[in-house]
């Protein structure tokens, strides 16, 4: 059944800043067979975010970089093409984190069966995946919204912004997006019903912001960096909450960017408005993914939830998508189609 | 019984960087008669603080500044000298808000009646007062020191930073103190009983923080900022905690450094080590202070805690000992007398 050809998306070389594709290289070879305990898995969709600009480095981060000469790495949702692993049987459907090919082999490890209520399948990779529960983890755990109170999000088009405004404005807040050019915030605030979006192109934006918060800002779910966090910081009130997450504007930077040095500035609005910032990353709230299923799943049948991806056929379209990516040319969720879906109809 | 003239200290003018004399004045006058409900308190102990600097300035901050031709705001150790008020009668201890003067009237508002078992009754200005509860609930609360853990804390020899690591080793951990000069280190490791105390005017401060720090910095507490910082950030262990009480490296800065902009690095720290800063102002932990007492009183007639004090005689001093305490001159908790002690032997 499987394809006799498999193609892969290696790291050809580090980048310096902007990555490029020179730095990735499309290889084919056969596709393996499973052994004894293995699965051959057919990449269906696989998941591109900005953390993988950090993979590609050779930086201390919190996971190790992928070599030169690898394939790169990511999550994406498969069939099981064949198996001899007890428990898994052909046309399954799983997340794995089987990177960028259109085929690979398993063990299991790090395997989950998608549950068949988890329509479509590539939600699994965005707002029931990884994305969501960014989003509600770092939201509920850290920023720990109230009724009444302003919440802030950058990328608020993205996989993980969209969530965490619809999710706060479920929890009574005010939800002001920012994002990059008006069609994304036209969508952010008529379609996902985010109180305010700004768009970061226009100039002003910290005039803009202070309109937007009248009364300050609560919550700043920080997953850009950069310029964005200026027009932030005077805005803050006492006891504001700032879960890190991401920080896209800095992921291609290549040193310190020159200029006033903003780290006194930051500290000295954390001490006299007792400001919490908490760094985390998913993995940190594992043990949640049951009770953020039940939620999210919840309010996304219920409609309270809606949900953009912005997917593309190809797995040579992949290193393109991801550049584009971390310059914010996506729009929604990115997800690249490696291969057909069965659970759609063609 | 009172003297007939009253010395005040009046903020002259405001600072533009660090203060001189001439942003003070001393002028007197004659001493004020208690009105209905009013009483006359002698300042016996003036207590300086880094805080002050900021009231000095007209910069939004947690608390209103002083006006100039005002009375510089301060906490003191008085006696009654005249009480028209129930419940206060001549002789009795106090702590009260009197400000840089010999004697002041109050209505009793912020006003606390000292217990007999705090002796000296100066410490109620430092080991048992504000700078002790900044110590015990910025570390307890935020910092949730754990036995084993690396906890670091500049000023170590002063009001804040003795007692923050000497709860420390109470608490299992290992402490590392960072003072100026080599007096003040020896003082802190043999005295104080911290692991260490690396001197920050001697050269290469970060590499022979990494060797007092083996096993990375789990808990840093800030009461410093400046240059100490660069030191700890690289040595953060994952979920390390940062308690943001003061900055006052900074007080006297008139805006931004040049120079690379440290924030994005502090940033990527915070995601990367999942670390959390947080600022506090001991006010927030007002609650705690019964608790406070009890245990770091307890812990001093243990002799599991000890303190310093750095005491200069004369009002007229307030001036240059407060402009001293903001370049690190002081040696332990500063503490102006502006009168006998009663408690004391003459």
């Amino acid at each position: 059944m499987p394809a006799q050809t498999n193609r892969q998306i290696l790291l050809a070389s580090r980048p310096n800043g902007e990555p490029g594709a020179d730095n990735f290289k499309l290889v084919e070879s056969a596709v393996a067979q499973p052994g004894a305990g293995q699965m051959l898995l057919r990449t269906i969709y696989l998941s591109l975010d900005p953390y993988m600009r950090g993979r590609m480095s050779a930086g201390p981060s919190y996971a190790a970089p992928v070599e030169v000469g690898e394939v790169m790495e990511g999550r994406a949702i498969c069939a099981v093409a064949q198996s001899n692993l007890a428990g898994y049987a052909p046309g399954e459907i799983v997340a794995a984190g089987v990177g960028w090919q259109e085929y690979g082999i398993s063990d299991g490890t790090g395997v989950q069966k998608l549950p068949p209520t988890v329509r479509p399948i590539s939600y699994a990779l965005g707002v029931l995946g990884m994305p969501g529960l960014t989003a509600y983890a770092g939201l509920l755990n850290i920023g720990q919204p109230k009724a009444g109170e302003t919440l802030v999000v950058g990328a608020a088009s993205g996989a993980v912004g969209s969530v965490v405004g619809q999710i706060a404005k479920i929890k009574g807040c005010r939800a002001v997006g920012i994002a990059g050019g008006a069609e994304k915030c036209r969508f952010v605030k008529e379609d996902l019903g985010f109180d305010e979006c700004l768009d970061h192109r226009q100039p002003d934006l910290a005039e803009r912001l202070r309109g937007a918060c009248p009364k300050g800002i609560d919550i700043y779910f920080e997953n850009v960096g950069g310029a964005v966090f200026d027009a932030v910081m005077p805005l803050f009130n006492n006891f504001a909450r700032i879960p890190v997450c991401g920080l896209i504007a800095h992921y291609n930077a290549t040193g310190l960017p020159p200029g006033p040095d903003r780290l006194s500035l930051l500290l000295r609005h954390t001490l006299v408005k007792r400001l919490t910032f908490r760094g985390f990353i998913v993995s940190d709230y594992a043990a949640q993914f049951g009770e953020f299923i039940k939620d999210v799943g919840g309010w996304l049948r219920e409609g309270r939830i809606k949900f953009r991806e912005d997917i593309t056929d190809g797995l040579e379209n992949a290193p393109r998508e991801l550049i584009g990516l971390l310059k914010g040319e996506n729009f929604g969720k990115k997800i690249i189609r490696v291969s057909a879906d069965p659970t759609k109809p063609a």
